[in-house]
């Protein structure tokens, strides 16, 4: 039983993601349809791929993950099938795969062209219905990830910025991501600030001009309505408020600048 | 291993939906629960309609699908178990059922009665849990529908506008939906469109005094803000903004006018 | 296939509750997860308190129920494992299930400390992810309970007003919930209020000073607009307004007196 995820920005509220999930069932009765989220930003291709990202490193080989956040559908860009790790992601070419590609090795892409494997009718504004979610369907029942389409060389990145190393030894970066909660995960991950030579527990964190302090363990260690800067759950360095929104208190969103000195 | 679908207006908040699902998974531990969505608007029929509807076509047959949008629960209307194209719909008899109704041919109808098929406390607030679910999973486990309770001959169905052909050839209809995207789904059909002798490359869409412009293909055609009118996903016409929203722009709703000539 | 279930806080549109439901199918593939809500106010355990006691209601013996509503997440709080009528539910030991625990009787209770049983790397803020989620997976792939970790005997209950009988006969007692209907359930019982001789139909409900009436069957009974009470779908006495929000037109919140007499 394969496992298919479904990242998208359809919202909650509408017909379209049942629609995929019907599509997918008719052809792979026994996939397990697990949602990652409908809640993308709206045509946010950097809030996909950070999301994304998360959810990949915690799935199975073998995980066929969907993800349609498509500004430019029925477009000449491409859909794509991407392989990384032994976990297939079938997705426009916009992207959306930046940070899986960033972190794990590529073993194969694949232009989605095979309208055997598509929708008898596809239409030219809901291509996840159409094409996205058959072929993850297919190749959930086995079907190879070769009779997608050709194999090509060549994918859309994003030119997501990464933390510099400054010449005092510190780090600047900035924020990538603010989640529901109003935490600010940034660029800057726990790896990169121990190649630096930088010690955790004596390293200042700054948010613009504001000092943050250091880099605590979690966030109960300040109180409630506190702002802290820790290693967060992804592995990176966040900005939270115990209990509060960072992003409403610091005004902050991605691209703020971060330092860690 | 049956499909259950559900569609309410309970919203994601609170415990109703979980209720169900466990109802459903005490009877029949091998159904396999698929929402379509919770988020119907409030003791909306018309949406309810709309909604299931979409999703109702990507679905295969045996699928039970459950509806609850029941502003009259606790009174005397009855739930309804209706069968088209062999797929189950389990509702109360409020016209939710309408657009499959106006769709796809009607195979039987029960007035659901058989209160061995209900939870064994039934309340008078939320017979989504104590009668529609459990009579979904018993049906899924493979009772026959003619068990649920007699056949009858008459359902409510709503009156819905439909497109008009004007004298000059072209057709007059309206708004019929607009999704959390805020695009304007309009009653008129492609296939009426082709049957009026409208031509797809021709014609121009207007929403009240507004002229839109011809039918296109897809969003892009337009800049983003820019917008256009289109044959969506549901094979009719919309009214789009490139990704913006043209129920706000347009301040349009369900009940709008549009005309193609 | 055992049922684990997810009560969260985490909101439906970051990665958080997809990187728990790929840490449970990597290690139990065959889990059913089901959600019963991700939207608790955020921090709120008396909200998912209520929730989780509802949910629990109608799910089967064997279910797992996760619940991760934890504000003191890496501070020394456990995360207790406790077992009542045969369900097992994972949760801070923060009074998440202090309306469950007043219902059901309690069988056992484990403090998780089993790093076996933890994802390999245990981060400092996210502990649905990196214990609960893998420890629910092996509870669901037969790991007996008792090797969670070892038996305590006390646990952190809330504590929640009860109804209290009046001197008259009549019964006081609290708003303890508000649904996203915005009807009021209080914390006065059917059971409670047969116990004390007060007849159904010949009683009135006061909500803070307004009369709201008699106790009804059903919403439908007024008109749209108009203030009703009734024994909800809970069993406790519920003030509704029939397709309005009462919690809105009242002002009413958890804490609001209700009166019964």
């Amino acid at each position: 039983m394969a496992i298919i995820t479904l990242t998208t920005d359809f919202g909650d509220s509408d017909h379209y993601v049942a629609c995929m999930r019907g599509v997918v069932l008719q052809i792979s009765p026994d996939a397990l349809i697990v949602d990652v989220t409908h809640r993308i930003r709206r045509h946010d291709v950097v809030h996909a791929a950070f999301v994304l990202r998360q959810a990949f490193e915690h799935f199975p080989r073998g995980t066929i993950h969907v993800a349609v956040v498509d500004p430019g559908v029925g477009t000449t860009r491409r859909l794509l099938a991407t392989l990384y790790a032994g976990q297939v992601v079938l997705a426009p070419d916009n992207g959306v795969v930046s940070l899986i590609h960033r972190d794990y090795a590529l073993s194969d892409i694949r232009s989605i062209e095979n309208e055997r494997l598509f929708r008898r009718e596809v239409s030219a504004t809901f291509h996840g219905r159409d094409i996205l979610a058959p072929v993850a369907a297919y190749l959930a029942s086995g079907v190879p990830l070769s009779s997608v389409g050709p194999a090509i060389d060549q994918l859309e990145i994003l030119n997501l910025p990464r933390a510099l190393m400054l010449p005092d030894g510190g780090l600047e970066g900035q924020v990538l991501f603010t989640d529901s909660f109003g935490n600010l995960v940034t660029n800057i991950s726990q790896v990169e600030l121990e190649r630096s030579g930088a010690k955790l527990g004596v390293v200042q964190v700054y948010v613009g001009p504001l000092r943050v302090g250091p880099i605590r363990r979690t966030y109960a260690e300040v109180e409630p309505g506190g702002i802290l800067a820790l290693i967060g759950s992804t592995g990176a360095v966040e900005i939270a408020i115990n209990q509060g929104s960072a992003a409403e208190r610091l005004r902050a969103a991605p691209g703020t600048s971060v330092i860690v000195r």
